[in-house]
């Protein structure tokens, strides 16, 4: 479903959603209906396949929703910044001039992406700074709303690169320097839409982050339970390896005699696959990218490039499937006359650890209002990775229908998502009088 | 090696070469330092990886090579017409006004191509029409070198494009209407470069059709045989399949919820590649292409489509292969949740019968010269496949260095080059005189 139907978008009122669990709970709520005008209208910006969105990093889409967000946040009287690598906070003052409460996520989708993920947590923070103007609360820290830029790293990698550089973990030169398919910089296309800032990277620590975002896994949807408070990051390695064999003619040369490094590659993505279908939903794997050379026909390809990584919930599994794979890596290399160059890695989640007092806050919160939790694992990377590596952070996972996602296809349901959002501005509010 | 140290380049007698072998024939020698030159002058235009070339068919380096070509042809005082596909004549007339004996091949090359596949065809082509007037020759038919558009189809599909359309089997318009992957048609690109010519197409029937090519394996090179009669075409069936899943984020999709595109696809790859590795060299196949979307980190590929082909020495068993992908294919989709679409397949070489008379002719050719021949199958396509349709045909192939082809590091010993044009100049001027 697309939201709510006209009759139910009226203010939905958490108190009465506490009646129903018999627990009163008397604070000023959240407003879905704007909450939901300013996803409809993100969901206009960049529409391929719909109703999905293609809104890559630093585009003409995404220029426009970033436009359109700033001026929803100035609108709103917030003070907006950019900084060096088109991060943007709009900031609710507070009445001390001391470290904020930082909310958000990202407006930048997948090629074929969805309508809410990231876009939720984004527009959700700027309803948490519109619930506490409407509640008239004055808040001991200042309120920021944070958009990230480039977190799904789809047309620039690495992924979370806005927040990678925000935390001090990629340097502000290689972020600018990083290149898309068709070899423009990060650095060029910020300037070209405009959101080139000035504000330093790596940024203020702030003394909380929150971010609400869509589970992407079905686990919510299935179990009815409206929010996952996420304690744990499953580990993930990734790798960018290139075999490289010989071009030859495709008719002509006997099997014998080819390094047919495409196959080479497509054997390794097999065998990965199985590897990581061995141990139930507690171990994943995929092979989201190749690049084959020459890739034409008649000619048997001299190079594959392949980008895959594997997660696992048991971080000390990672070290023995990783000398699995290298173990298939050469095997393949040497039966098919192939040599391979490991360009890149990367690994995450690993040393993660989401801040216990936030997710107590946000538990209490929820407690307050009635709402069941679950504690949940991320096997997904969020700009959260980043931020809690300088400060306490924390994670709200809210259903989506499913647990589609990465899809043009992807959706909420609108009436189950308000919990998580009602929860995360309470959260807010509780963080930010600390 | 690249051809003849100085010294050893001076006219290569064939004349030596029989007093060597015993058997004095008298005849006018092809000049191997004239047809040396030409090799060199075309390893100049569209140099790539040297000692490579990249001179894709009507690229500016083809035009450039077109140009050399027909510049060369006038100067030698031969008229020069182009077909409506860019296939370019050049003519040494005879006594009589009747069907011309055609010899050529093609000066487009792969992606990562060498400086002879094609090339040595039409060069040595050029080289016989010399060599005809050296000896003063007046043929009662008329001879034509030829040089025909587009044979490797790495930027244009199909290949032998050119031959086809002159065979009458690819229609004009469809032949003109072909896109490259930049979306860019070959008449528009015909015109572009200059050769959109007005000779009609279909071509008239040559009385016999006459293709020296480099044998791209190296049963010559290591038997030492410097002369192969190309007497059957190995029979080849190929496809364009595309595989249909759904994209989902890469972490956070168990595996049981996926459903991988190209994951399916490489385990079709690792099976064909295994299913023609049972039968010795009888048996060829490969995945030359594959184009994976959305082809990104961190999303499971929704779509994969492969182009792939096998080939068989008993053309009975290429539909028991037939059936055993299908069979795979049916599989994969259905373990996987995946759809297929076969959305192109195309077949050559089963009905190719190449011409038992000038086969004849070139083996008495080459027993007047004291040559060694072989009879042998053709694997790869070439023009004369589709010549073969329409007129008496014969390809002659020539030994390359280690087999290697389709590849920048293509190479030949001249010396032994040499025999087999000689054997192509005196099989021409026996046909051009029938």
């Amino acid at each position: 479903m697309h939201g709510p139907a006209p009759a139910a978008r009226g203010r939905l009122s958490t108190a009465a959603h506490n009646e129903k669990n018999r627990r009163p709970v008397s604070m000023t709520e959240i407003n879905p209906d704007r909450l939901w005008a300013t996803l409809q209208a993100s969901a206009e910006i960049g529409r391929w396949l719909p109703p999905g969105l293609q809104r890559l990093a630093l585009s003409d889409a995404d220029r426009d929703m970033r436009d359109t967000f700033c001026g929803w946040c100035r609108q709103s009287g917030y003070s907006v910044r950019v900084d060096q690598v088109g991060n943007i906070f709009a900031r609710r003052d507070g009445t001390e001039e001391i470290e904020p409460v930082l909310v958000g996520s990202h407006l930048d989708t997948q090629v074929a992406g969805g309508r809410y993920d990231g876009i939720l947590g984004v527009l959700s923070g700027l309803e948490v700074l519109r619930f506490l103007d409407d509640s008239g609360a004055r808040t001991r820290r200042p309120v920021e709303v944070v958009s990230w830029s480039n977190e799904e790293g789809a047309r620039f990698s690495p992924p979370m690169l806005g927040s990678a550089a925000y935390a001090g973990a990629l340097p502000l030169h290689e972020a600018l320097a990083t290149k898309d398919d068709a070899d423009r910089s990060f650095g060029d296309e910020l300037v070209r839409i405009g959101y080139a800032g000035t504000e330093p990277v790596p940024g203020p620590r702030p003394s909380a982050y929150f971010e609400l975002h869509i589970e992407q896994d079905d686990f919510l949807d299935r179990s009815g339970i409206n929010l996952g408070i996420v304690t744990a990051a499953r580990s993930v390695r990734g790798f960018l390896l290139k075999l490289t064999g010989e071009t030859s003619h495709s008719g002509a040369t006997p099997m014998r005699r080819r390094r047919d490094a495409f196959i080479g590659a497509a054997e390794l993505a097999v065998a990965l696959d199985a590897m990581v279908r061995t141990d139930g939903d507690d171990v994943r794997g995929s092979v989201p990218r190749i690049d084959v050379w020459p890739n034409r026909p008649g000619i048997v390809p001299g190079e594959a490039t392949l980008t895959f990584d594997f997660r696992h919930g048991d971080p000390s599994a990672l070290e023995s499937m990783l000398r699995r794979v290298e173990e298939i890596v050469a095997d393949i290399c040497e039966r098919r006359q192939l040599s391979c160059s490991w360009l890149r890695s990367w690994r995450f989640g690993e040393e993660i650890a989401f801040d216990a007092g936030l997710a107590a806050t946000a538990r209490q919160a929820a407690a307050d209002l009635g709402i069941a939790t679950a504690d949940m694992a991320s096997w997904a990377g969020h700009d959260a990775y980043w931020l809690a590596t300088i400060a306490p952070a924390l994670i709200l996972f809210t259903p989506c229908v499913g647990g589609v996602s990465h899809n043009e296809k992807e959706d909420i349901e609108f009436d189950r998502v308000i919990h998580g959002v009602s929860v995360l501005a309470r959260s807010v509010l509780l963080a930010a009088n600390r």
